[in-house]
């Protein structure tokens, strides 16, 4: 028998958290009251009208088929409206695209808007599977290394230097408020950043699934985040319902895609996803209403307390420099003097959660080449959660201070 | 502005199966009663037990988070006592990966099995998204032509030729029953196709999203039909929700990976999708309880009933050669003498649905050689919607006879 070969682009890293989830699952099997702050899901669950739609969907037996590739017209015109009440901005219902998570748009959009060899830069720190599935489909990633001093976004001159180090860039992925530090571009910065997108022929994709989870006075300009449809036509803009609407299981997003992409996407959506899972569609529907919009403020609301709790504790927890935590709801933080007793934030981070059961992500997750130092904390699992954890992650600390 | 690139290979063909369930949609909306047999969907729905699982779990609000990049234990080990009890097979939990319906487990799949510019075969006529897929990923398709005279499958000896004149195959794509055809290997031909894979190191991936619908008596072996994960530890099986169990729209589908697979394919789920839809996990667990099974096997008879119509009005169609149904709920079918007032299917079928409502899918979806003689017919829809589409195609033809 000849053997049988193994992709080597298969062996892109593993995204870990999924891994450690994986281990709370176990350790929660044998009993153990784990708290885990690794991941990044909201605790509150979809809206009720999400979920009683969906109920009453399921319960009246109807068939459910394959929807249109690019979803049913009521939820994206839905989506449509979302645009013009959060951000004054008209957007074509022919121009978004229902997918299978913001996952299911990444796919898509990159098959779609890069080729095998074409160069797309990234922020490093950032979000892994960017960074995976470009390379699994054979597009070549320039990480920008961004620090404290850009809050760790891309900038213009940052851009010039990765296109004179490593050639011309044919895309750029800008994820405001970012994962993992959660800091976000003003609009000038992303009204520079898309001048240079266009001054250089990249295309722009812009992620945009924790618009909404963000800690400005609601009375301030663009207090939601700046949706790149504002401002560049030819960007392709990513959203979910995992996180405002608190539906990560559900498996449900969209792509907002400039017109030049709608044919290829179209083409791409009805072979490799056939349609976005559509009981989902149909009870999304629901997250639009006024009720559902109020839901998602209450709890935005409630991450911002746990998030000024967890702000006034960082001093008591020792940390190091700590990334501004504009939205979404991670905190970044370099380990400070801590990397002297476990060496590495993958050591600390294994440690706790074997020791006082408090699961956080470690670094390399998100930047493999300096993330060692830093661990990302998602207070996404709530007020209770969080001021547990940090009650548990002093002691540990405390038991192995030297 | 330098003008931004859309990506060559994102230039697949539409799966024209979804154009034309977006064109049944618009003239549904316009007030016409459209029978639709173009897509293969079953008519009757998820189990009860899966309906009603789904209800309660939205009812009861709970927050629905990402599950396990595989997806959740127990439904993992319904699926592995499903093959002990369909075939009589033991297979480990630890192989079999639930997917975002059976497209997420072929992309997932392709990328972990192959690299670009490996060379897959499949057979010609075959179902469009293995071969646009996998082009999408740079990998070469090489399609085997198949005819009646292999009942439309390949054969040892079509692999031979296909192999000297394009070069080692990494790969071959089988699917038993076949969508457009329905035909299926036995086991002595599966076998037959397992040695030649393995004499020549191709991967086998293994199509079965149709076990189970065939019509054979069931007191004969493999009446289920035969899976490869009996014959070949190398193989991958891709199965799904969608067809045996009436659950298309929900988009769940579980592969069964050989050992050496499991890695890459657990990395790149963890990346490119996170997880299957959460809801449908949980609710898929009731579709293995004997009252599920029970349903199945009904929608089966009920198909098996329609066929039976469907095959004795046949001749009175006045079609050409017909693809032998083994399983599946398609008819595929030469047009034979129509072809001389339409030319090709595509003008038929287009000519059909505009006149007399009736929505069938012209070959070249799945031929794009052959297929401008071909016609499918989905009887999935069941007996009224066929019995009703047969009379309309009768006077539709009668109207345009010469």
């Amino acid at each position: 028998m000849v053997e049988k070969r193994v992709a080597s682009r298969a062996l892109v890293p593993s995204f870990h958290v999924m891994n450690i989830l994986d281990r709370v699952a176990q350790l929660r099997t044998a009993g153990h009251d784990v708290v885990s702050l690794c991941a990044g899901e909201p605790s509150g669950g979809a809206p009720v009208g999400v979920n009683q739609a969906a109920a009453e969907l399921h319960a009246s037996g109807v068939s459910l088929n394959y929807t249109s590739a690019f979803g049913i017209a009521p939820l994206r015109e839905r989506i449509a409206a979302h645009y013009q009440r959060w951000y004054g901005t008209t957007v074509n219902t022919e121009n978004i695209a229902i997918t299978t998570g913001a996952s299911g748009a990444f796919m898509l959009v990159f098959l779609a808007a890069f080729n095998a060899g074409d160069r797309v830069a990234m922020a490093r720190p950032g979000y892994p599977a960017y960074r995976n599935i470009l390379s699994a489909l054979g597009i070549n990633v320039v990480e920008i290394p961004c620090d404290a001093s850009t809050r760790y976004q891309p900038t213009p001159e940052l851009l010039d230097e990765a296109q004179a180090e490593h050639g011309h860039l044919d895309g750029l992925i800008l994820a405001s408020p970012a994962n993992p530090t959660g800091t976000m571009v003003d609009r000038a910065e992303l009204e520079a950043l898309v001048a240079w997108c266009d001054a250089h022929g990249a295309r722009l994709i812009s992620d945009e699934i924790y618009h909404g989870i963000t800690y400005a006075p609601s009375s301030e300009p663009d207090a939601r985040g700046v949706s790149a449809v504002e401002v560049d036509p030819t960007a392709v803009v990513i959203s979910s319902f995992s996180k405002f609407w608190g539906m990560p299981g559900w498996r449900l997003g969209w792509a907002v895609l400039p017109n030049d992409l709608i044919p290829g996407v179209d083409a791409l959506a009805g072979n490799v996803a056939l349609c976005a899972p559509a009981p989902a569609q149909y009870a999304a529907v629901e997250a639009f209403s006024e009720a559902a919009y109020a839901e998602g403020d209450a709890a935005v609301a409630e991450f911002a307390r746990t998030r000024a709790f967890l702000l006034e504790a960082l001093p008591r927890l020792g940390w190091g420099e700590v990334a501004p935590a504009d939205g979404a709801f991670y905190v970044y933080a370099d380990l400070g003097p801590w990397l002297s007793v476990w060496e590495t934030s993958t050591a600390y981070c294994a440690a706790l959660l074997e020791e006082a059961f408090v699961a956080l992500t470690p670094g390399p997750d998100f930047d493999a080449e300096d993330g060692d130092r830093f661990v990302r904390l998602s207070f996404a699992a709530g007020y209770d959660a969080v001021f547990v954890a940090v009650d548990r992650i002093l002691e540990f600390q405390a038991r192995h201070a030297r």
